[in-house]
């Protein structure tokens, strides 16, 4: 399996290291428009071939599958172009600007009988592997809560804004962990820049089972946080990805209560015990994520991080930028 | 100055030994309907009076003030009754359940000569007085955001949702901290329990300025938050309230922007510098806020947390409570 | 049983307060020299009798049981002289100035039939008692070392040194949770002030097993450490008591070595696995240890924090002493 | 200026990538007795020559400076055939097995006129240069402790213990920050595997100044710790190298004390104040140290981490060993 990457910015060495190591699989070309990120490949990798032209990895015969790491608005297009030149397609996330670039993508990979994935890499993580685990085996309960934190000085997106940017991370975790059909998005936040474009964001997603989500993203804050919070109705947990090894805390925690009928009084009986920290997988999620890649072109199966979450996660951000544009209004998804 | 105190629940122990150090004051008088609380005050304090009937306190001859320390929905009655009957009130936060309420004691107050007061502790704690000045002082520049989060595992009140519960303390400081009018409430949350009432909610506070305020309020997480972060223009500032005595922290973070108007593109830079932080007035924020009381009443003058900031609390609270009720939707204040 | 305090300082309150809530126990009487101590004590508890002179509680008929909360050099004489006159002595740590005091004031005790006792209440704490257990269950395995760090900013004491005042907390834990016999001391320490007091010290006690245990204790550091480390041959422990809950952390973390005969090489296999913070018994330790105290007096029984441990500690930090005396000699126990 | 590096184990990698980038220098050979990391050489290098046997570098006409990354144990023969054979030396640390070996070498060295070097690392860190600003400014003021913690679950090395594997590090600090002279060590350890080298020791340096230093190391430990604390009469200074960017934090925290003649009794007064925690500069160190190294060799000037240094910690490391083997007895330097 011969791959081109497009795109040689932040996320691209990673790319490009993660998928040599891949079985049958072989990094072919590597196109970025900026010059020096192309003498930097050659440096390191003087057997990929470089272009700043992305149509010379679009077109070419030798390439099987292409890799788009660029921003997002030119996601569509290029996409488009190498699913009609017969190549499979691994986008970055988010998948595309729109719900309608999504959905078009994937009638034409259907239609040509091509994979499409998107790299939602959290999937592959050993805290978010183990998370799923403990959810499945019923140790975690009802789940009634999911929050999410994701703040620190980051970079300013020039095309998206601070959700755009930074919550396709939680909530593909979201969408992966709870199997629940959100019903509808409410989001406020604000913009320090000229352009217009938020740089701290409010996120809640609303189900209509008993379950809320929320999101706080921001690239302004002088401290950073990755943590997410999830409620079950017999235990609850916090991952903090920043914890070096100790992502993951379980903590035997919870409440029963009752309505006493007489008095119409709420009685809560609290319960906290022992906190449990588990092992995880230690092995690299985007060594995991480019090994599903190539599998499911391999075998013709399903990825697990697929084209359907990516449009899932495509819906809930398009929706929370019409809510934040109308003054926090909530919108049925 | 004799003192009466309704109400020895969670906060009654503290305020009693509080009113009890302040000069020319004394604790004559403490009710609460549960006999066995009164046990445990005349065991400690042999020489206060106690009572199970609130009216020994409110229609006692003896008695200057008033301070009420019971369940929200019993706060106007006895507030009322109490200024009817010529004494000074103290009201524990929130004020009162409604705007409606809060605006007829307040008039009372002004009609009889009264002081009415809200306990809104926090604005006395070494802490926000740090805060306060290091704004006055022009340090952290203009102000862009507020972020607030206060979750534990927390006591479920069977009168009011998470967010009366709860928020008033960091609404109170923003309300003190940061001299803009709120302009309108966005505001989710959920109730896992049949009561209705919210266990888990989020706020956001929108300004006409280029301000925005959010606050996460939660009685069932398993770990315990009490953190907030202010965002300046020039300096960003975290208080932390669980650490020991490093609540404060200082950070000379920030980024400037400016749009290179040929690209149309946004070039920001960014700036990590040196943590700060200060030393804290480590004097007991109660006895503060019980000596402004005391004093005030003797000076005839207005005390820091005063009604006005007690009734724009309501205003926030039952603004948010009817956001939540109409699925998010914005509410002017 | 009728008990009279000696000592009115930082740990009196805890002492009266404490030893007010034992069954079949009451505070009669409490002695300071300093008459504003003991105006506090008749403001709290005007109940109990006070006076500036202990002879009015060790010459009483009225008092049973005598507790010693004074500095160390005072212990002896006022415990002789409590036996003496029949009463049950507690005395806080240490327990005496040198072990031929300690010894002396045994024998009395065993002659007159009355109780000495020695409060190391850490014992009776929740963190102890879990790990008192885990290592009775076998849990930890075999022992293989234990590292205790005692630092803060703390009270220079006028009469003993840094090892004196804080070691005997950890040395106390120490020799109640290994059952192994201490073979010899080796101490290195520092004085800031004139009078020669170490302020920093550290202590290392040999075993002829394979075992070893060390102690870092400072007056004069920025930071706070309340921190011990035990490592077992399965599992390893840390014990961090500033942690306000999650007091005790036990991984099932570990190494297997063998010897590689032939290239005389050590071939070392490491295990890092999960971690899990047990819940702990909560009620106050010093509750559970004033009981002991009362039982034992009562029943004929031996307490747990019993005069032979205080001896032993004693022995210790004698020996600790004249090492660093000595320029950090081994003293043999 | 061409270089050659025999070893490529552990920190090979980072000796190449780093001189890579050093003006002037070129790394022309790599050496290793294990075939595989060779392997791994070429693949990312494939400009530089590798060979199994160390002599190709050590003989070559081509090779002007000499980096010697191997085991302890064979660091004197390899440096010494270098020397002889005209090439510069650059050594791992530490620096030799003994005193001897280090000062034949440098015997060597400055007959030959050659550069002879140690790599102290930790000298070219933005945290250690702060630190030695801010003593060298005075704002610490008179320097009283100095106490290090290096523990983690560690690789157990086959020819070395614990002090020689970690606590060149720190020594190096000390050594570099602090200008006293050290007076004398005691040192205990043990050893919980059938070599007998020690897995877990404690170092004190002692001096014939007011000033003591203090080393703890570990292999055996379940938490990974990397702190040094220095106390000075005007603040004191923590360095955790474990944060990740918050790595020194100054307290402006300490204590007067004077002792009262009458009562001939200490006087002292505690001041706890700001904190305070500077940005760093976070270039890398290892090329601070790379390019040290051959501007000295240019300019024929002294580097840093100069071997004088090196010999005085193997002289501290030596003694240290020393004083282990005979029960912790002082050792003097």
């Amino acid at each position: 399996m011969n791959i081109g990457i497009i795109g040689y910015g932040y996320w691209g060495p990673n790319l490009v290291r993660n998928f040599s190591l891949v079985n049958n699989c072989k990094v072919k070309m590597v196109s970025d428009f900026r010059q020096d990120r192309l003498v930097i490949v050659s440096k390191t990798y003087p057997g990929i071939k470089v272009s700043t032209d992305p149509d010379d990895i679009l077109l070419s015969k030798e390439i099987d599958a292409v890799v788009i790491a660029t921003p997002v608005f030119t996601h569509f297009s290029l996409a488009k172009k190498a699913l009609e030149n017969g190549k499979h397609v691994l986008l970055e996330k988010p998948m595309t600007s729109s719900i309608k670039e999504a959905e078009e993508l994937m009638n034409l990979a259907k239609q040509k009988g091509l994979l499409l994935m998107v790299d939602h890499t959290f999937l592959y993580t050993g805290a978010v592997m183990k998370m799923k685990q403990l959810i499945n085996e019923k140790t975690i309960g009802k789940i009634q809560y999911f929050d999410s934190s994701r703040i620190n000085l980051g970079l300013f997106q020039i095309d998206v804004n601070v959700l755009w940017d930074l919550a396709p991370h939680d909530i593909s975790i979201l969408l992966h962990l709870i199997n629940k059909k959100p019903y509808s998005v409410n989001a406020t936040g604000i913009s320090h820049t000229k352009n217009g474009i938020e740089n701290v964001a409010y996120l809640t997603i609303n189900y209509s089972e008993n379950f809320i989500a929320h999101f706080s993203c921001s690239w302004t804050s002088p401290v950073k946080l990755r943590t997410m919070l999830i409620g079950g109705d017999k235990k609850m947990l916090v991952f903090n990805d920043l914890e070096p090894s100790e992502k993951i805390r379980i903590y035997d925690t919870g409440y029963n209560y009752k309505t006493d009928e007489e008095k119409n009084r709420l009685m809560v009986d609290y319960r906290t015990g022992d906190v449990y920290i588990p092992k995880l997988e230690s092995k690299e999620a985007l060594f995991g994520m480019a090994s599903d890649f190539i599998n499911s072109i391999t075998n013709k199966t399903e990825p697990l991080s697929n084209a359907q979450l990516g449009l899932d996660v495509i819906q809930i951000l398009e929706a929370s930028q019409q809510s934040i544009k109308n003054n926090g209004k909530e919108i049925i998804l």
